[in-house]
């Protein structure tokens, strides 16, 4: 992300041009799902990091044992509190499977627009040669295989934590043999999560961005109408006029076969007295990117700062994760 | 639960009669069920607790606005740090429903249980009129249909879950009207589950135990099998061989057509000399109860430490519920 | 089912005693529920006999071959009509994986039953050895383990559907990647259910009803009340008069600790006139099962008529399989 | 998809140009994907239409009705043949959710085509103004928000099958008040599936295609790699060996800065002698469209004759349908 501050790229809401952004904010949205999935997967280990030794078949054991020391040897946090709840809790399997879930999810959005960014019509990236394959037929394809089978996996993931769901419901207390059934949709999904998530490491530290793509995109100039809505606003036009104004003005352009930056002055002044010379300096990505103002903005000082803050995060999940082992 | 540390109830492994355990502990497995979803429900809170005024279209405002402030201003505990992920996140929602789902789950276990003690066969407790119906063609008929109501919409709010996924699944950034659609799951479990949980409550707060049948339920002498085994290697036998022995004991009983404690003396010493006439002590549920030596397990004096740990809890959590509002 | 015409069980509605019905038309039930997943396989398989060869990478071969010929000579039933579709179709697998997962929930169902009726408070029915385990704790056992993970199967694979619907959902045409995920839930549901089936139909082949339990539990008399007003409905009463005195009878019996059949006839005559001494004929099962005149009912002669168009049915079935090989 | 058999498309596999295929053809993909579903949805039909009537309360009525008569007057095509069965089966609301949530999931595909191609970059369609909404920040905006919605509504849709499923799990014979929930999932997908088909029905009807922009797309020479290859076959030189030097090509092309069509002879020649002048008749969408020789293939001659069996067969179901009301 660090390099791509400057990068800029449009922003999309409904898969439409909405306003220029720069990439780097595009890829650290994914730094903030991943962040939460984190927390997720700490949460669930929490859960799990419970001692449940000593419940015996189900009411506890016969014989005098310090359940806390047993804890404290085998390093569990705590131990369990009710010796049947012990023997039928599959609360934890569910809990990770769910955290498992999330970061599937979240791959699966970011392995979409990568497939899209990779079209011939976007052209945004590059992947690199060993991630995608040819066709047996078409010698000319260069497929984005992994990226698909990350994304096609989504559906394997989100269904074992079905299946878990469906195994539990309506057992009664307290072991039944189906619970045996938790083996597979755990240990697979966090097959499937890791690997996906190790393989798209590589494809993301690997990718080339096609800048003058990305440039050319921007050239569509409704993308600035918010801008020139917000122009508006700062000569003193208030902004629900504003907003009508700028549509105005985008459906002029497109009847007279122009863009925003290029039509003139004088076709502006007939729309709108409140537009002056100065209107032509906002159709520019990066004046537009760094107009926004707020906290967790795309503006780069922002982005900068956000960067900042993330390192240190970074640094102290490390190290949650080392103390856990 | 208090009332019925004393009320024993045969435990159950596979739905097997598996040893007798306090009715009181039985229940509080699914406090302990209960307290994890609680913590659950915090921790959607807090992931939802983030403000995303303030984010704009996907790229920030145009003005200078302090989020800080509006966060405090309105009672949020953060703010959201990158306006694209602000406006293309679902993850509280997919949470909140993931720990709903949870608490569905617990309750079709519970009312699954209510519903098999309700019935002629187990006949271990009975529910107050208001909780069951009548039937148009037989007029014995005293259904539990609220239980079934509450089991029957564990699909429903899983389904819910399952419905936002799909939704989320390889939707690009930032918005898209896809997202509309997670108000009806959002809503729609909240209010199931929590009306569910209301009239549970009362249920709960209604039910009878028929005392005598669970104690005739409990004449099922092979619950004591467990015991005579551990009879067994107090006397000095190894665990492994009293097993056997007491595997053995059990089907001589069977083919003789009669109990543990029918069985005389005589046959037993046929069977193994370790046995002596204080084996007749062990045929009696309290006894078997409190027996039991280890923390989190079902013998009285182990429940009532657990209870007043389980009291604090309780006001610890609502004293968190009231600091949220 | 043929030698269990005249075994009597309860039959449940909402898991309570409702009327006497034949065991035979109990497991009857089932024939039903797997005729129609049968059905859904042969649709199901219908759907997958289309040639897809011919379609070269989606728009068809360039070369000119007689895809019909191919067909014929492959054992195809047709041939594809649309090459974009034939490459990026998977209905035939999402059909299938549903007829499975109907098969895996009505044996979910079955399996429920039989561990039910193999608990001690029921003791309809005694599993062979080697379909039970015991308990590495506990002596006494006999766990239905066999049937437990039967039902437990059921969640892997719907979940296994729900991966199917997950990866497709969103897929733009022709051909993704994402689609090679389809092998797994396929391959893994059709071993899982075809597994399923054949040890569970071992274990019916060798389960044993226990008779004595059987009519044991049938001395609920109150599962007599719908016949009670049926027979006043006989004598003229209008059925929802029935209904109301059938009603007011069973509550006497509860409070004065009597059952229908103990019930003088002058506590009968008490509540109504049109009681008589004929009543005490219509406490007995075998007269309640019979009494059902309806095609499709539990008496003894409806289940003899139809096990007749079931044998022939399962040839015809028979049939339809071996000549698809 | 008449009067666009003559448009032609970039053909898509992995998201990546492919080959040119008809408008008409791609179109018509859906075409069979929805008649499956027609098919899919009869079959339900057939499952439902069994009259249940007649069953009493589980065991069968104790008047002697003619079911067969009752179910000729209701129009139903057959009687159901266990009463047990009758009362406890919710097979065809499981299988008509099944078929609406295929014809959701065909839908997904769809509009997430169109909402692709209604993109800035692809800009393949304008959809009727009626179909999209503005964004109150954003003055130009046009967005797809009717394909979103239905798109989005998927989720619910297939979650509603897995209600019933889990509904269903593992309850035992025959009713039980669980299944009472089965109304809001049939109710609630049959009008999303119905309202989402009526209104895409008129997003379909309205759609303008940007042929500009299809042309221009076609301008990647690369689609006619495969071209290339099946030309030199035509020339002498094997599939495994044609596939080899048409990848070479591509490659020498794009190192060259160069198209397919922009080579000359000479850089032909220096790569293989099999090519001659006439390679340069082939980059053209037209040939390469007609150059498929299979039944089911993009050639319009093709799509002309299979458009005709489309005819007689929407007549065909139209009848069916009528005849069932």
């Amino acid at each position: 992300a660090k390099s791509n501050i400057k990068t800029l790229i449009p922003g999309y809401t409904h898969f439409q041009h909405a306003q220029p952004v720069s990439l780097a904010h595009h890829i650290l949205a994914y730094y903030e799902m991943f962040t939460r999935d984190f927390e997720k997967l700490m949460n669930a280990y929490k859960t799990a990091d419970v001692l449940t030794l000593g419940s015996g078949a189900l009411a506890g054991a016969d014989f005098d044992i310090d359940r806390q020391l047993e804890a404290d040897a085998l390093g569990f946090r705590s131990i369990s509190r009710n010796s049947m709840d012990s023997v039928s809790d599959r609360d934890f399997a569910l809990e990770f499977n769910f955290a498992l879930s999330m970061v599937a999810l979240h791959l699966s959005r970011f392995c979409e627009e990568l497939i899209i960014w990779n079209s011939f019509e976007f052209g945004f990236i590059k992947l690199k040669d060993e991630f995608t394959t040819g066709s047996s037929i078409m010698p000319q394809k260069k497929n984005p295989d992994v990226l698909e089978l990350i994304r096609g996996k989504t559906g394997g993931v989100i269904s074992n934590l079905l299946s878990l769901f469906i195994m539990m419901k309506s057992l009664p207390l307290t072991y039944n043999r189906d619970m045996q059934e938790d083996k597979k949709p755990v240990m697979e999904s966090a097959d499937t999560v890791s690997s996906s998530l190790l393989i798209f490491k590589e494809i993301i530290g690997t990718l080339k961005f096609n800048k003058e793509n990305l440039a050319s995109r921007l050239k569509d100039d409704s993308i600035y109408a918010t801008d020139v809505a917000t122009y508006l606003v700062k000569k003193g036009v208030p902004f629900r006029k504003s907003h009508e104004i700028a549509g105005k003005i985008v459906s002029y352009a497109e009847n007279a076969g122009k863009t925003l930056s290029t039509m003139s002055l004088k076709e502006y002044k007939k729309i709108t007295d409140f537009i002056e010379g100065d209107i032509f300096d906002i159709f520019n990505p990066e004046a537009s990117v760094n107009s926004k103002k707020t906290t967790g903005g795309t503006a780069f000082k922002e982005i900068k700062k956000v960067l900042k803050e993330y390192e240190k995060e970074i640094e102290n999940n490390k190290k949650l994760l080392s103390a856990l082992k």
